[in-house]
């Protein structure tokens, strides 16, 4: 009973999904889904991706948050088109909630659209949104041990940021071992090590997301 | 429908819950579900506590992870009796996951179960277990943002204990209005400052939590 309820909605899902895709593609939009922990430092992060891309690519954002709109008037400062998505409890984002979202924009104008989900290391994995790329952000304050405990998200993800690298030598973090076992859950994922507060590694990161953008067809 | 369905499962975790609060108090066990992020320091901080309790408070432990022993392999070396839940995908442990491991301990020579719940802030905060008293664990380096955009943990909970607080002078973090926006939100919550790395503040909160587990009658 519980299986086929489950079953119900992931495919709902997967269907909105598809539409949301098929959206994107037609738009020329490249879409990002950014995951991560509460705290891992999506927002911080993408707030100094937009000042470096700033002038080159064209970008909005969809914030998920449970409650707030705090993230979304973050971003509002930058200058670029916002949209919030309250989920009211629930601990991820969804495709339908994310096609309401998208609505609301003038895809024409845009080359790329980030979605930073709600905080779950966890749940938001399993609910494709349409996105054309998976990106995990990982603190290193979080601990070596995450991969291999949520390896979900990281064998799903095109990219890793590594973030918070500015206060690496302050924990136990052992980053060989960490990167190691990023490789073994997913051997073709980029990993960038970052520090969204100290800007370090931004530009990498920022250049490596261009270049799948600049990949997407207008 | 998906309401109904919801409700259903509810009321069966309620049910479960339920018979676990029974069968904590009928043995004198003081039971605690320790949530948080992943990487906020939960293990870390109950190897720490079980090192203080030793010699003072018989305790046993219950480990909720997706995939992975490795928490409970962390808890097995300080040898108190461990049980490891693996939800093999779910993002909370439920009633009666924990009714299952609990029936493999001897609660008669117990005082103190420690259930540390599956590394979310968001859903485990939902499932009763049947527990006296839930704990939060908050890392500072996750943002001082956090109980506002997560409120339920802090509302739900006796006590947060605010986890590396050695790294705060490495991290943007305003601890007053961190402190001031939980207890917003939960007035009658006790805060913890503590670093499971240095031992700091471990004392406070494992004096408190001995003085609830006296509380229980045997």
């Amino acid at each position: 009973m519980e299986i086929k309820v489950n079953t119900g909605i992931l495919s709902a899902n997967e269907q909105k999904a598809v539409e949301n895709r098929k959206l994107f593609k037609e738009n020329g939009v490249f879409a990002i889904n950014l995951m991560g922990s509460p705290g891992a430092g999506k927002t911080t992060v993408l707030e100094k991706t937009i000042d470096y891309l700033s002038g080159k690519v064209r970008l909005a954002v969809i914030e998920g948050d449970i409650y707030t709109s705090k993230d979304a008037r973050r971003i509002e400062k930058y200058g670029v088109p916002v949209e919030q998505i309250n989920t009211g409890g629930a601990c991820h984002l969804d495709a339908k909630m994310v096609s309401g979202a998208l609505s609301k924009f003038d895809l024409t104008g845009l080359d790329l659209m980030v979605i930073e989900n709600v905080g779950n290391l966890v749940c938001p994995v399993e609910f494709d949104l349409g996105e054309d790329q998976k990106i995990a952000v990982l603190s290193i304050t979080e601990g070596d041990d995450k991969p291999m405990k949520y390896p979900l998200l990281f064998r799903e993800s095109g990219a890793v940021i590594l973030n918070k690298m500015d206060i690496l030598d302050f924990t136990d973090v052992d980053l060989e071992g960490l990167r190691k076992d990023i490789h073994i859950i997913n051997p073709d994922i980029k990993i960038f090590e970052v520090s969204a507060r100290t800007g370090q590694g931004i530009d990498q990161w920022a250049e490596w997301l261009t270049d799948r953008v600049k990949d997407t067809v207008k």
